[in-house]
């Protein structure tokens, strides 16, 4: 498994459900976990662990509000740690994009944007990241790159007949 | 040690200076000790075990940015964890206060107002705390909070000659 | 009553169901009453007198927009307060987070996250106050914090399950 | 003394210096009194015992961060009262202005704007609503605003002579 | 009318509900326009000086976004002029309150909360206001918070009941 | 005078100094006048008035704090208005910038960046609008244009010398 | 086509309705296009060439999140380019406000409000900029503004016959 | 060269030392060249595709206010793109990180903290990244990572004797 996404609740699958489609989508092998920085440090640690040695590349951390959970797997890997802060309560993800975003000298987390778009490209960086060494991805990605853009000029066809 | 103070880097001593005299002033045991929850994650945990093992009642982090030590700290023991948010870059301590107070449901951490007022506050609600089982802080805290008010009667005076 | 839980209105009677839940799972002898920083300042300062006299040992307050609930419950005892921003208007409880927080040197109040997650997080760390003197409560709160973590277990069996 | 302003700490004097030269000119009699809404709650409360009786009509209440002394005043007193938040720490006086502005129903503070221009500002107030029973200050009021004006445009011929 | 009302639109009406109810309740005399700072400018200034004439003492202006009518209101008059800031679209009434209340020196707006609860308020202060002159509003005021103060001791009582 | 900028107070002068030098290097008259929506109201609108009639074709506004001099100008003329927020106090310019760009349906501000950035793109705003009807303004558009980027090539092999 | 407007999603139709309906009752001939500047970079580009070869005056974009369709645009063109900062997912459009209006010296955007209302004033403040070369629209524009303050004044008389 | 870093301006080459710095540690090839989303977007969009062609695997754009440089970069490549938000002017970089990470879907910009930290950690990320296919690479960022927690205890033990 290429890349180990974790998750800090069950009600978080809905927004990595894109993200999911995405590694599917580029054949990434995955894993999906249920862990919390805060509610089960050790079974967060012992999950990095175990996706080191089972070959996990990349780590994505999906977390909410005071949103430790990427900077703890930061703390425990050198490999790239790829965090989304979720939209959740009145701060609309303000507070979980500063918890994941401001960490300090040494102990980078790669930061997508809020809630689910941000969960869909962090899928997408993972692939990238895992492109540096897989040619075949990197076709793949430009394939993609290519369709992006072609949606958008059928989008604008569709627009301007519905006008 | 009654109370464990841990802060993210030397630099931090300035900030706790206040707290550590208030806790001096109330006879108060502590340690302060210097820690990261990222770039020693592993010297954190063992610092919250020791000090369990020698009697800690209550722990705080101070750190600043995303700042998890209070959460991390929180994430291993069942003692109470105060927050200190220190305020540093161009977001003024917010990005600190929305990491360290937004806790998610189960390890809360409680948490005090920015920079060196709010450390020194935490010293005061740790003698708070520890005053539930100890009937001469409370008195030492009676009468500490009789001196703030009649230094607020002192300074209206000093005011009043002044204009 | 070792706690005693002030809210601004019937209507935050929601936000602290979770608080008394869990204030009742550790058998923890509560009062609640409702009382207004603004409209009921004298009633305020009579219930902090009456809860003190009464043996409470930690306070919680729960109030939205200035809330200066827990600022004025602190101003009147040396108990430790604990202070829970509602998050309400368009502000999303930046303004009660605020008002709570930051209280001036002197007078702390243990602030926790916006809403029902800090409602509830104010009971625990409650607990984890009285456990202070209170060996069996520590314990219950040992056994808590171990259901937190496989809760989080379960709830990741089950995600995997239902992929 | 038809005015009686309440600032946190000696070192607001600078902060309301202009202010006070504001209610010189128009020659409202006023008393400028240091005190807290959390560190001297009881005197805060007897100070607007006082100044009722007295024949206080207006009271201004500057304060930073958690500024509650506002609210605490106008939660006793029925007279106009005007809150001015101080910008201090990192948070620029937001905490200030939102703790002093977003109060419950039935309780108003005359919220103005942050620093020495609102508490500039407040003195101006307080002469406006003074004026509702006094027709030499309205007089006084026009003149006044007759110079703000006169000001603006010699401003400007001095900014054209420079270019 | 001794309260001229301004709101920016039609819609503002539900915002002043008990804005009105309050001066009713009071027996304040008041006039509601609607009228705005950027589409009838002229209109506006024209009202402000029409209420002059026929003896308005306070206006209160209710406006959303860049908020501007208190400001534009306040330029034209000596008369104390109090702003509430609608709460409307993403921002969440942050852009009103920060256009309302950080008025340049000489020309303060007394600024209230956002939305209905500050436009309740808005008219609580003109009655207080107009209490400077009026002792039958005084003692109304006082009456009036004598039930604020009792409606939260009723509250508590049903709270407690519920339980 | 093509260009009328208006400021708030001889202070912004040095905000719009290059502004100014903007206006000048591309051979546009205009005029600088200090004027105030709230401390000069007539001025202002009387100002606006004189610049149509002298055929101004675009307004400058700069401002800070409740910055509404765009919005008053805006409310009086239908000439292009391009608002300027002004970064002072605590809240660093988001006052002034929401202050200006939110304005109602109806009158547009073209609202520029804080500062003194803000500023000197405001006079290159109102260049590119008189362009619509001066082809020699536009060919001086192209040539400013490929200057910025020859100049950031230049920027970019001296940092590599000193390297 | 006087006016090309950059809508990054067929979802954004809604958004620019109004802004469609008043250029064709100012009878301005424009074009509407979907694309972004991040998925579709090139045929961004190309639209802006193609515009200004068919004599497009003024484009418009339309974006949300980090809103940068209207600094690629303005990247291109010398042409006044007016950003709209739409409101989507948490931050209720700060991040697209903020991304739209903080251009760097030498590339300004003109920014709307956020929102519908936004887009409208960028149609209107499109036909304010085509009417420094066309008295007609110039025309239209005063017998707008002037429908605008009779439709105030309307208003104000159905609120004044509701009550 | 590995990795490309482009800066807006030569005074952001402050903002970048230890970044560099850090890439000569790890024996990583870099270029630095300056260029702007805006000022030369030509420019910037053919150093992507030189970067490709010359076998850059991450780049790192570092950009301040509306911080498009990293999304303009993603807009043009595959590989993964890494922003960092400079901290400037009043808003203190919050403009900056929101154009920053807000990238829509399909075009994913791994956004680092503000400022020297945040530049700091792209250079670490950037060596996290390469490590994926350097087995090299991942040995020095172990022992990289030894070093940071043994340095921490160096700074405890500092603090300690100089208490």
């Amino acid at each position: 498994m290429d890349v180990m996404i974790l998750i800090g609740s069950p009600s978080d699958q809905e927004i990595v459900k894109d993200a999911l489609d995405t590694l599917k989508a580029f054949d990434v092998p995955f894993a999906l976990e249920v862990t919390s920085a805060h509610r089960s440090p050790d079974r967060t640690v012992e999950l990095v662990r175990r996706g080191e040695a089972e070959g996990t590349e990349v780590f994505i951390a999906v977390a909410g509000k005071a949103a430790h959970l990427g900077g703890v797997v930061a703390a425990h890997t050198t490999r790239p740690v790829i965090g989304v802060p979720v939209e959740s309560g009145g701060l609309g993800g303000l507070d979980a994009l500063l918890s994941t975003v401001q960490m300090p000298r040494g102990v980078p987390v790669a930061t997508m944007g809020t809630g689910k778009t941000g969960a869909a490209n962090a899928a997408l960086l993972a692939v990238q990241i895992l492109a540096v060494k897989n040619a075949g991805l990197r076709r793949k990605l430009a394939e993609f790159k290519g369709r992006l853009a072609a949606q958008v000029e059928a989008d604008s066809e569709k627009v301007k007949q519905g006008q």
